[in-house]
């Protein structure tokens, strides 16, 4: 018998299971507040949800015990939401009258739950092409690197780093160097390498489901140190995974082989590979940079996810599922002001479906035998594939915030509304008089504070018509797009070329 | 009187001054060879160049003595020319019947040559617009960070870093930290920073010479370490060179200040900046991403030039030139085959001017009463800035090699010769008939090894064209730029939203 996987307006409301709602402040957390009144409320008891709130003014006023409740509550329950929240500027410190500058709460976040790894993957809307055509994912390693390192700035002098082993075999001399400057900075770290294993395993599996091809990113063939990154990665590839993406037919791109990138290269890559359909798992502080690229690629931050993966002591998945974006101060003044806003939740929604259905997961997974749980899962996974189409729809249909469908685009508030409106009559199986229209990307130009030079515009289109007939016809066209390094190529990816000069 | 800048076929052959000449193999060695043989011999006696070889075959044979020769060279003489090298692979180590693995040079040349910079520059050809319409300067930090690290593979354990001073001031741990993992990979490694004053002082000098804006790159951010290399790199601005940089009008984008870039935005920012007209200065890391990244835009590596910028004991500087690309075996194989050739010497001609152009100014400088000298540095600037016209002019009467003049384009041999022909004319004062054509770019078809998919350029150019009238108008184009998120904006740089949602 198939579980009944439906919700509506007048049925009774579904309990959702626990899950960490971290509140934060400014104009997402009034938006977040209207999703949840609007989208989620309506069908959904939360209160099993548990709150904190993670405001400057919070943190001060618990002196930092609201984070510590948090971290704690994450690691019980599994499932996290977060909404961007401020790390304050020593000029917020004194408006806010807080007692000290409170530091972003991702490190003890990232400690607490053992993080592995950061996923951030690209947004798609279906119907409309972004930058990518097809999905880009992302594994950032969440620890280790520089983010951890002690340091210190000396002057001559001699450091001497010595390795002490748990197991009392002798101790060694890791590195000794004479520093002959009078000025220089002094660096240790480690990568940890551990959770590469359960790494590969989440990116391969991810990978795989999604129909895109892996690659592995490091410096090792300079830092060799790296060496085990790629080593484990490629480890568990082969024994585990690589029958399975052969038989997809995902490694006909890169020669039947788990392939390599050395991490400058793959800064080349992301521009030329506007087709998608590919990840990469990196390194720290190479993923921060890499996916930085990938957000300019693919339209803004906005399009990107931002989630935080841990392992808990009993080996299951600690997930927290962020928007990439920050609190959108403009916006809220704006807001304050009294003045019409149009903020684009998507980022914020993904992350929402992304806690939901993980924490449907969770809990559907500790009670195997329990019927209602099973069935809350198949509710909650219908209901979050639902509320995509019906953002994705609203979109389509030009009823979309500004930055997707111009200035008639709708407000802030009547965005919500109009999905809240389309959720209820897709979840009552009203589908749509006529199929949403498919629809190119919207302008850039609609983003907020992207601000075209329409005269150099104009200067570049009378450098492309080359005929000069004032219009662009199709070898015009290729030209451009090969001038601008953006035209799709047959050669393999795997073939690429490291010398590149001709 | 004017000094007699001078040269001509029929003429006495000028002395050319001191320069060390690094010889390396395949098929950029046969092409040196034969831009000396026919560009340079024609008006230069080379007898004081002195030519070290660095072959792997030589290599071995000396036991790279003629390594430790070439860099003691170099210091004595101060400007260098390099051919690209090969550091062999396992099989190549195999196939040559080395004794060992020779490693790259370039550590042993940084060392030797108290390396302060790496700048990698972009290369235009005139009247022909590449990738960034106006140059782009780099300056990576030639030393410190993760390529001087020490490391190790440990498990379990604690690892101590300790620092003695030299003045004999007590010793002090600069980091403790216990190690949880089966398997961490440790590292250390330090940022020397007394030479960032002369790196400043070169990055500034050349950007204010150029008329383009600087930035500074670090992740200072997380890594306070790096805070240094901004401290010191603004002093020198704001001492020596902020009010020259707003008196010539290039503080006007950037709000008056040496702006800071995060390096992680400085990836979007080498994506949108496709003006040009900007330098960016960064730690040794950073400087190998972003300039791996700005060689995509700029249409190649073989558009970016690498110049190892050193200072000897007695201030001066030592310069050391070379193409940013590798021997181009799969050219030398057809060339062995019997096939014929079209390499763009263009990266190795650029590097041989700059190594001609510092030769002949060092030697002036330390002859500053000799007039003989004096006419002779006249004359080399004279000769090189007539070879560059000769071979942009080359390229522009499509009679460029085939990455840039299509398959109708010279071979490599014919090549050199058309552009000794033009240098001959050009030096005799012979100008030519009518003045060289402005090209658009050359497609980057033409590249080697680079094969467009004109299937999916189809696809595009049917997305973009939004009426389906079969051309792109200058609306259709506007939105395709701002798409591809390439449409030059009027936000001034320093004012770009690092909160970029919308």
């Amino acid at each position: 018998t198939s579980v009944d996987d439906s919700l509506s307006l007048t049925g009774p409301k579904v309990v959702a299971p626990p899950m960490v709602y971290i509140a934060g402040e400014e104009m997402t957390h009034y938006a977040s507040n209207l999703i949840v009144e609007k989208w989620i409320k309506p069908y959904f008891d939360t209160t099993n949800w548990e709150e904190y709130d993670l405001s400057c003014k919070a943190r001060d006023e618990s002196d930092d015990q609201v984070l510590k409740d948090a971290v704690d509550a994450g690691k019980r329950i599994g499932a996290i939401f977060k909404e961007p929240t401020i790390t304050p500027t020593a000029v917020q410190v004194k408006e806010m009258g807080l007692s000290k500058p409170f530091g972003s709460p991702n490190g003890a976040m990232r400690r607490g739950w053992n993080g592995i790894t950061i996923s951030r993957d690209t947004i798609h809307i279906e119907g409309i092409e972004l930058g990518y055509k097809r999905p880009v994912f992302f594994e950032r390693h969440a620890v280790g690197g520089e983010y951890g390192a002690g340091w210190n700035e000396v002057g001559q002098g001699t450091l001497l780093t010595t390795y002490l082993p748990q197991d009392g075999s002798p101790p060694f001399v890791v590195d000794k160097r004479d520093l002959t400057d009078e000025q220089n900075a002094v660096v240790v770290y480690h990568n940890p390498y551990d959770n590469i294993e359960p790494l590969a395993h989440l990116f391969f599996k991810r990978c795989l489901e999604a129909d895109i091809t892996p690659y592995i990113v490091t410096k090792k063939t300079v830092f060799k140190w790296q060496e085990p990154f790629w080593a484990n990665m490629k480890k568990v590839f082969d024994e585990h995974y690589k029958e399975d993406f052969v038989k997809a037919g995902l490694m006909e791109e890169c020669g039947g082989e788990l392939q390599h990138l050395i991490s400058d290269a793959a800064t080349m890559k992301l521009i030329r590979w506007t087709g998608g359909g590919f990840g990469m798992a990196a390194h720290n502080y190479d993923g921060d940079m890499l996916t930085d690229q990938i957000a300019q690629v693919h339209r803004s931050p906005g399009f990107i996810t931002s989630n935080l993966v841990g392992k808990n002591d009993d080996g299951s998945l600690i997930k927290e599922f962020e928007a990439s974006h920050g609190t959108v101060s403009d916006l809220w003044h704006e807001h304050l002001a009294g003045k019409e806003t149009s903020l684009n939740p998507l980022g914020m929604a993904e992350a929402m479906i992304g806690a939901m259905e993980h924490a449907a997961t969770l809990d559907a997974e500790k009670n195997p035998e329990d019927a209602d749980k099973q069935a809350v899962k198949a509710k909650i996974f219908n209901y979050c594939t639902t509320l995509r189409s019906a953002m994705h729809n609203t979109f389509r249909y030009k009823q979309g915030t500004r930055d997707m469908s111009g200035p008639s685009g709708f407000t802030t508030e009547d965005f919500i509304d109009k999905v809240a409106w389309r959720l209820n009559r897709y979840l009552a199986q009203q589908t749509e008089e006529s199929p949403p229209p498919t629809l190119h990307e919207p302008s850039r130009q609609f983003r907020r504070n992207y601000d075209v030079d329409l005269e150099s515009v104009n200067e570049m289109f009378v450098k492309f018509d080359k005929n000069s007939d004032g219009v662009i016809d199709i070898e015009e066209f290729t030209d451009l797009l090969v001038h601008l390094n953006l035209a799709p190529t047959k050669t393999p990816k795997a073939k690429d070329k490291t010398d590149e000069i001709l």
